[in-house]
């Protein structure tokens, strides 16, 4: 039984520059500066010859309190269970499955698993980065997603937290449409109405610490549905203790039973489609999936992972993305 | 100079339950319950035999604090005075320019107005709802907003001001896309990322009575751009004067900026479609304004005004929304 490791790199980028301005600003201009023979010695970790050690580092989540650990931990294991004989294993370069910036102060893992021919899934990327910050502390983004083919007009599922520090964090629960909703109104009223998905993000909205988020990103505002949960959570200075009951009691039970929801009615339930829609979907999972990494993916990585090590990430992301 | 009067009737009861439960339960029921006879000879008020009656007693708005009403007389007027030689005369009866129903505790009047042949003005609505609500105070709703015919793919416009008390306010301020911005980036390049539409957003986001408004109605939420203003203002209880302040140095120059916007790039600017596009158009515009009527105005206005008038306005406004 193979776990499925997702990676959402969305919305990387944007985030930082919101999340973490200096961050951002010190990652935009610190790796360029260096000569590529630097890079090309020093950036890469070495690969490992056990394929499974891709996989094992991605489950360990190192940098996140328990909480996010031990919910990514369940959301992986749950996919897996379920779809498992869908899913052919992750062939990622050693590399590519764990890397690291050159002065070893940003480290990341990354998996995906192709779905076979005969599955609705078209790929599942998870991801862990970690970066200490300039002013101390550290970012860590951990996500989740998953992708149907074009064999279903079902929404895909993305679960994305960025932490930028213990009492700071921001949370992206969705199932992104495929459709656009104001011209297909029964989609929405399948997928997002009779599921009752608004009820999540109006649990999560009760909670004082809990603001909604607007990514500084308006084509990710437009990729979203309209119950996706985009929220700011920030306890008191030092009260670490409160985020964490928030993300075990609140954060936690939710994205279960969003991941379920996804789980029942997109991937085992999802409609079948037609040839016209087959085009349809092609055409705007394919836009989506070029302007997830011309707006973040092809800065950040190499920003946060230096030209070299970021360009090899990206190749990779690509070749799936882009297939 | 005639003056360009619109009504926005888009979110009516979804808004009344939200706002108020009480008078939206109230209305559901009421007014059915009274036979048809005494509905016919007491619900309507006199038609006028001046054409111009209807469009004075729209432009009075006289339930609305100032600050509110200097504003629609000032974006009527922009409107007006931008577009004047482009638009018909109100053609709309005169017990349909304004109307109340049987027991009088609800008045509203409403404008309508026809854009000639070769104008990309389709039509625009201009409206004011006053109801007095079962817990005393009142209720009141002002609106604008304009469609454009499928000779451009430009957005529209549309402002809707709904006061449940003298310290409550939710407001609705966008440029509504006509096309899908995940299928269309440079469409949100364009119209929303170019024109810097978002700072609007934020400025009034920046206001500590201000927090973000989640419409009830999943369709409306997806009807509505990534830098749609929807937000409720609430101010301390007996503070009318703070509310009064916010819409006057915050809501007016940010709406009357917005206007302004639409009517440079969308209504003067707007780009020409070829015919595939403006099929699209059609569908996608047919769509959303089958979908306004369906999920508001059919069961609201029957219940605010009693199936009589209700109905007779519904017809009018259906005339125009899917001619």
């Amino acid at each position: 039984m193979a776990v499925i490791n997702s990676c959402h790199y969305f919305f990387l980028y944007s985030q930082l520059a919101t999340l973490s301005p200096s961050l951002a600003s010190t990652y935009r201009f610190s790796s360029p500066r260096k000569s590529l023979r630097t890079q090309i010695t020093c950036s890469a970790t070495p690969a490992s010859s056990n394929p499974m050690e891709g996989r094992r580092k991605f489950m360990e989540f190192p940098y996140v309190s328990a909480p996010v650990r031990n919910l990514m931990v369940d959301l992986v294991s749950t996919l897996e269970n379920r779809l498992d004989s869908q899913l052919l294993p992750c062939t990622l370069p050693s590399d590519v499955q764990y890397y690291e910036n050159q002065t070893g102060n940003a480290q990341a893992s990354l998996q995906i698993r192709s779905g076979l021919h005969s599955s609705p899934i078209d790929f599942i990327l998870g991801s862990w980065i970690h970066c200490d910050l300039p002013t101390g502390g550290a970012l860590n983004i951990t996500s989740l997603s998953t992708y149907l083919n074009s064999s279903t007009d079902a929404p895909n599922f993305v679960i994305e937290l960025i932490q930028s520090s213990a009492t700071s964090l921001v949370l992206i629960l969705d199932l992104p449409p495929r459709k656009d909703p104001v011209l297909y109104p029964d989609y929405l009223h399948n997928f997002y109405e009779s599921t009752q998905l608004d009820t999540y993000r109006q649990t999560l909205e009760k909670i004082p610490e809990v603001t909604p988020y607007f990514s500084p990103s308006l084509y990710v505002r437009c990729f979203f549905s309209p119950t996706s949960i985009m929220v700011r959570v920030e306890t008191e200075a030092g009260d670490s203790a409160r985020m964490e009951e928030i993300v075990g009691s609140y954060v936690d039970p939710v994205a279960k039973d969003v991941l379920g929801i996804w789980l029942n009615h997109c991937a085992c339930g999802g409609r079948e489609v037609g040839e016209t829609e087959k085009d349809y979907l092609k055409k705007r999972d394919s836009l989506a999936r070029n302007k997830t990494i011309e707006i973040d993916l092809g800065s950040s990585l190499p920003r946060l992972f230096g030209p070299e090590v970021g360009g090899r990430v990206l190749a990779e992301i690509r070749k799936v993305l882009i297939a």
